[in-house]
């Protein structure tokens, strides 16, 4: 049998959202709930814990089944991995900007002015960045969309515990790591001398000479945080036997899913926004299958993007955008043999603006689900679904319903 | 005030068990129902986790209160304990197999041709087994029913971390065991030791002359698989203060409650099948009571058998035979001074016919418990009960309901 996991980031609400209602209490669903009504069971899920704030990393950790608490390390690797980086145990990655710093050395924006083009030729001019005093060690840096971008560092002895270079404050120097430990000095010390290079080497880009020209500001600098060390987390095919394909645009998402051992696979159309067009990610999640992989997550962004941005009215467009999705899934997906599951990986209300601890709404539907009498997916009715509220997990709940994970003890 | 905690082994279904039914929907319960609607309250249990599939020995231990996460080190001392050898921090066991070696040295028969009969002189001829290299090491073999037993080493610096002798394949030599570290290496070591002597033994056995004269198949050589250290459990009496019996008859089950400080009572005419006289078991529990222990434990395995055959009309039928015991203990218990819970250890579909991970019926019935509305017992009903979702620890709260179980903190 195969399993689907699909996360709608953001999902849950508070009444506060819309007139007393959430957004999806407002929203038009009836795919979704015609398919628990039909063939699944809700509960609420902690996506971490009761009372736990997921950051939207912790919380895909925890719903993969991994346990956040012992294993998170920081937001970069997960950041260089959703970008394509290829990562070891031996790599500390940081998110980066483009910044622009100005005659006196102080830092004038920190998005470069949101560059967006040539980056590529920054990259490129970039390779050349190298430790004098850590031969060994290897630099990498690669850019993502506009100002972002990740560097790692790969080599023996590299901690993680380091202050960043982007203070998120204007008019100031760009401040030196520091470490906390012996090893994360060592991290520390690389990053600051590579951080200096880059600025030698992009101060001197031609880019940058044309972007003044042009009336812009250049992109003169790299500013580093979120560092990480690469985590301990097993692979899913390592953990519960399971080959694995996710498909996403946002580069978090996808970083913690390749992290997670799973194989990136991209769909047209998708971007990581509230236009994004999900259902191509439905699409190659299902082709995914019929070429043989066990499970596929999928995952849409939109109703976080809505949320953060306090547009209601965007939330519940997108929500429903996912039930036209979850129409397409119905009608395509074999029920004999697949079990799907829903949910969002954290509550955020449209006036807070922010991830909270608030419980989500999430369902399971195929042949080995105990159907129970929900006939709504929402944050009110789904506290009186069959599956009762629980913490974490969705992954191997959904893996199991199909018997796709091993057994613990015997 | 007293507790019973009786465990169905295999007991939760899936819709896919009977026409849309699980077997213990279909099964007639009037007894339990009856008991759950005057004075219990019911719930959904995870028998150690939300997506976790539990084996018998971790379920039971995360039911009785431990975190198998913890201690468990493998099945082979619960098997050891289960067949009344006597353990201690220094054993390390195997469950073991009388097999068949042929005249090239390759394994034939990893069962001897289910030997039935003469177990007792091949086990009174391997009371001999020694290490030369390890002198101060005990080796002890017992034997269990047809071509089971055990292997325990009782010695300092012996490791649980060794490959089985075991190779559960036909045709090739035995295997030399080899350990993961150097503790472990000196366990392999002694076993591979003792396989050689007992190999030697065997072949010379008057028994396997007799055999080999009668057709059959010689019991000459011992397979080892299941390595396990004696496991870090405190007995439920230094735990919760409580005196214990466990009355089962799968060597497996009656070794976790030993090793958890039960002692173990036999029923008459218990086989651990299905066609067991369960009855007798719930006679026997009383009678502990009676003669001053403050707890029992019950352990019926038929529904579990059943179900890994996938045979649903046997399980039903089974179901109907716990429910008669139900009726007989309802009758007899007092009510005004015990407390009883029931559940199963995991839920084992039919057509699956193995452990999986879905959550599994539970109740709670006595005069300290908040009794809830609901009048049947089964994996939809109990969704709504009383005790919501909660994940293993019966056996405490079973205790704690008796007012028997330790404050934690002050």
């Amino acid at each position: 049998m195969k399993s689907i996991m699909v996360i709608a980031d953001g999902l849950g609400g508070r009444p506060t959202d819309l007139d007393g209602k959430t957004c999806l209490q407002v929203a038009e669903t009836p795919e979704i709930d015609d398919l628990l009504a039909s063939r699944g069971a809700g509960g609420m899920i902690d996506p971490i814990g009761p009372g736990v704030r997921p950051g939207s990393d912790t919380a895909h950790l925890s719903l993969f089944g991994y346990d956040p608490y012992q294993c998170y390390t920081g937001r970069g690797v997960f950041e260089a991995a959703g970008i394509g980086m290829d990562l070891t145990e031996d790599d500390v990655c940081f998110r980066t900007n483009f910044g622009t710093v100005d005659e006196e050395g102080n830092i004038k924006d920190r998005r470069a002015g949101r560059i967006s083009e040539g980056q590529d030729q920054l990259e490129e001019a970039l390779s050349s960045l190298k430790s004098k005093k850590y031969p060994e060690v290897e630099v990498r840096f690669k850019r993502s969309t506009e100002h972002r971008g990740a560097l790692c560092l790969r080599g023996p002895d590299l901690g993680g515990e380091v202050t960043p270079t982007d203070p998120h404050e204007l008019g100031i120097p760009i401040p030196d790591s520091t470490g906390e430990d012996e090893s994360s000095e060592k991290t520390a010390e690389i990053l600051n001398e590579v951080t200096h290079q880059a600025s030698k080497i992009l101060s001197d880009h031609p880019l940058n000479e044309k972007r003044k020209e042009q009336g812009k500001l250049p992109a003169n600098a790299i500013l580093s945080r979120g560092a990480a060390k690469y985590p301990n987390v097993t692979s899913v095919e390592e953990k519960y036997g399971v080959t694995a394909s996710v498909v996403a645009a946002g580069a978090l998402y996808i970083g913690v899913a390749r992290v997670a051992g799973m194989e990136f696979k991209e769909a047209e159309g998708a971007t990581g926004t509230v236009d994004s067009k999900i259902i191509n990610k439905a699409k190659v999640g299902l082709d995914e299958l019929d070429k043989g992989k066990d499970m596929v997550f999928l995952h849409f962004k939109g109703a976080d993007n809505a949320s953060h941005d306090h547009d209601a009215e965007a939330k519940v467009k997108f929500i429903e955008k996912v039930d036209e999705t979850f129409g397409w899934l119905k009608e395509n997906i074999d029920w004999e043999e697949t079990h799907l599951s829903f949910a969002g990986d954290h509550t955020t209300p449209i006036q807070y603006g922010d991830h909270v601890a608030d419980p989500v709404p999430v369902m399971v539907a195929g042949p080995s689900v105990r159907n129970d009498a929900l006939e709504e997916f929402d944050e009110y009715s789904c506290r009186d679904g069959g599956m009762g509220r629980f913490s974490g997990n969705l992954l191997p709940i959904t893996l199991s319903y199909s018997n796709l994970i091993p057994k613990f003890g015997a």
